[in-house]
């Protein structure tokens, strides 16, 4: 069997076999090449090796073998291995392997090892137990939800071993890594010629062009996929904000709510997430025939992207606060017994002179809200691609913020039509310092904003809990003032911390110092920070 | 000279010389006692040393010897010891030291060392130089800005060499340094009955009680420390958004609003922040005549302790999204030429429909805005507290937040007369789980929630930027809601994700999937992290 494509996928039965008759071999061989293995497998041909066969993994396996790779899979748990070959995989060109060193003496060199494992200790162990198996050259990719700063680290370290590491974004979900992810990779750029013919046929392909593209060095890759996450928690956060707008002021149904976003998702705010959202508001649920979401828990998990995105805008100094609040409200929600018993003892706004809203009204709402989505939205990106400039000059990467919007336009969570406003937009100004500049986006959120302001007054007015639209309010006011009330705090930190502050009427970098009260000394503040 | 008590102290050049002479028995000496100093000290007689002569540690030391205690005084460029000690020092009870061992040898024992030095590496290199002068049983605190993780980390190897190590937490600035700060100490327990007598007399004193108590184990007290001071972030940009709303949408002048905010220190407000703001609101500039506030910049510097504050609630689970938009307002506020550039280009709200506001309405909406101040400041501290709960669990401390509220209600910068009442809630009940669940509270914030409201409101449609104002009531409005709109979020994470759901007709604990579509495979999701 020369040619494994098209036939049954080896078994990992016959692999370990071939794996215990040359494992000593393929540990020795500084060529891999034509010796490597025997019957049933007789040279080392996979294009691409695959470590972790927990649902992404899998399906990235087969969405590689469905684009004619020839593709190793390995898990720890080999058992799983077996199934998935016995199984899923049966049919397709993928090679399992029940060791590592028969894993790798499949591979073609230069080797591409992809670890989809999850993010912490297991990608260090698979990196220290693959390294000894490997040739200079050779490329290892993380395609988990690594922390950045993680793959910073493991890229120096083997590249001082002459290994190729690249730490891969991959969003999608399941059903992305089957069909078409969005990728995105960076780390060794040394490592790019080899995957770009694998990653870009694998990835989603929006209008012709892949959803993948090379993001830059170090750990600029996992970096982007955090900031599409943190991205992801506004968006998610800011979608349920409308629907609760429309339920808790027009009391609207679960599937009347599901049908105004199928409309919304026709125009500006076409993308996955409202999509999906329509689908789950029409879902009813088998056991109680109620809507799927009228029984399903508020309480939102994370597992911590989100935190991270926050926690980097903070380090990095940017003013990300819409994304930070989508993580505060999922903390929020966690507090379910705390709401429950508070909900008891705190009271709402006296709605008594507030009134219904007539049918005319529930149109002329509806559409408010939509357009504060917008707004609200065009906001959150604003903010995520401000933090993406703040952290590469902080790094020292090189972005391309264009290609960056083209891998998030297809393939992702967060993929959606107006992607290719931003795209248009970084293609016109690569060094565009925020997405509300571009005349586009400009436009769009002024024609957006009267009714955008009316959605947070009512919220704010009838109690409905809508911070994400709110803190996306105060970034557009607060961003598009040249000067505001920051001056009232540095007249109070240098009034009681000697601080120091600027003048408008001088140069920046001079610093001056009022004696406030007439008493205070003139020792100089060096320790007392605020 | 027996008692220096009264006479001149000591100068840094008669140390010099006692020092030379007794250098090498300082070094070995296991007692410390009366043989270390010849003339003109003949013993170990000071109660304490302070090591750090900026504006903090002078002022501290001058407090001390003002309360009766004989303050022994280092610094690393030794002639600021000179300087200190033949100038201000003069005639108080004040020995300099011009290097590390004769200024331990002038200590009583246990010995008590306080760093106020610069947080960060500075503490190490003392602690580095110290610890092999100190005895068993001896006492070092880190009077600085540190971080909570270091002091724990300090505490704990400190404590495996005998040496009992102290956080504390100091605030008030120069001048609550000088006339009595709040103390906020914590770490090693069996330091405490030593250094009691002295903090809790050079402490602020509010009703006959010190404005110091134990906080705690580990980095409890600088932990306290750092979330005081993201409450004075909180409180200041509170404070800076009002004087927006009286500034910009009643176009008061600053003196104008200078007294208003002297009436407000008469009520409820009543704090050092108001006051010293309402005295800013009417200095005039030297040098162009203006009111002050007109000529400084509007660029908010920060020091790190918010952003310390902002990552730990996200770290241990808190809900504090407004101390966090307090930073990200200081982080939007710094970011002056991008604000500039885009104040040319992006525009507000359409203000022709609004109208201004008459006579009456002006004195309706200058109440309306003290009280949506209160209500956010009361969220704000709910928010800290709240924190500090949760964190209590995290780290394993033991807080008592009744003794917390009355340390900060003197010395500190957020001193405010309502801590009385925060006080009185947790001596109430010290689990009390929120703030806004005290009797007191709840009224306060439902009678104010009207004004504030119309506040956020008007902020919303006229384009002030009131980011802490508005996340404030978000904050409300979501802790006080039994059902938050994350059941669509939950949703969505299992339709993309398989993340699963739990039921609100089901127990906690139980989690369920949907196959959403018809077309997911079994295979579970345990890599795929949102």
């Amino acid at each position: 069997m020369t040619d494994p494509k098209g036939t049954a996928a080896a078994t990992s039965a016959e692999l370990s076999r071939a794996a215990q008759t040359q494992a000593d071999s393929v540990h020795s061989s500084a060529v891999g090449g034509s010796q490597l293995i025997v019957a049933p497998v007789t040279e080392a041909q996979a294009d691409i090796g695959v470590i972790g066969l927990a649902v992404m993994g899998e399906n990235l396996i087969l969405n590689m073998a469905s684009k004619g790779f020839t593709v190793a899979a390995f898990n720890r748990t080999t058992s799983k291995v077996d199934d998935f070959v016995t199984g899923r995989a049966k049919g397709h060109t993928i090679l399992g392997a029940d060791d590592l060193p028969t894993f790798v003496s499949l591979l073609k060199k230069p080797r591409k090892v992809m670890l989809m494992v999850k993010a912490g200790p297991a990608v260090d162990a698979f990196i220290e137990m693959l390294a000894p198996l490997l040739d200079e050259g050779d490329i290892i990719i993380d395609g988990g939800n690594t922390h950045f700063p993680d793959t910073v680290r493991r890229e120096k370290a083997l590249s001082e071993q002459g290994l190729l590491f690249v730490g891969a974004g991959v969003s999608g979900g399941e059903e992305g890594a089957l069909t078409g992810p969005s990728i995105m990779p960076g780390g060794n750029p040394a490592a790019w010629p080899a995957l770009k013919p694998i990653f870009q046929t694998i990835a989603a392909q929006v209008h012709g062009q892949p959803c993948c593209d090379w993001v830059g060095d170090g750990g600029a890759g996992h970096f982007v996929k955090m900031v599409h996450n943190g991205i992801e928690y506004a968006d998610m956060q800011m979608i349920s904000e409308a629907y609760s707008l429309l339920s808790g002021v027009l009391h609207l149904s679960a599937s009347e709510i599901g049908m105004i976003f199928e409309e919304w998702n026709k125009g500006e705010l076409d993308s996955y997430l409202i999509e999906i959202t329509a689908e789950i508001l029409h879902k009813t649920d088998d056991e109680t025939g109620k809507p799927m979401v009228d029984v399903i828990l508020d309480t939102a998990g994370q597992k911590g992207t989100g935190k991270w995105t926050s926690v980097t805008a903070l380090d990095v100094g940017a003013p990300a606060n819409t994304i930070a609040e989508a993580v505060f409200a999922r903390i929020l929600s966690s507090l379910k017994d705390q709401r429950v018993a508070a909900s008891e003892v705190l009271r709402g706004p006296d709605l008594s002179d507030e009134g219904d809203f007539d049918t005319l009204d529930r149109a002329t709402f509806t559409e408010q809200v939509r357009r504060a989505l917008y707004a609200s939205k065009i906001c959150s990106y604003a903010q995520g691609f401000q933090m993406m400039e703040l952290a590469a000059a902080e790094y020292g990467w090189t972005l391309n913020f264009g290609a960056i919007a083209q891998m998030w336009r297809g393939g992702c969570i967060i993929r959606a039509a107006f992607l290719d406003k931003i795209k248009a937009a970084f293609d016109q100004n690569a060094a565009l310092p925020n997405l509300l500049l571009d005349a586009y986006f400009t436009q769009a959120v002024d024609g957006a904003q009267g009714a955008w302001r009316q959605v947070v007054a009512t919220s704010a007015l009838r109690g409905v809990w809508t911070p994400a639209f709110s803190s996306a309010l105060a970034y557009y006011d607060g961003y598009r003032q040249a000067r505001l009330s920051a001056n009232i705090l540095q007249a109070q930190r240098d009034y009681f911390g000697a601080h120091t502050y600027e003048r408008v009427d001088k140069p920046r970098g001079e610093f001056f110092h009022t004696n406030w009260t007439g008493r205070g000394g003139t020792t100089a503040s060096s320790t007392y920070n605020v």
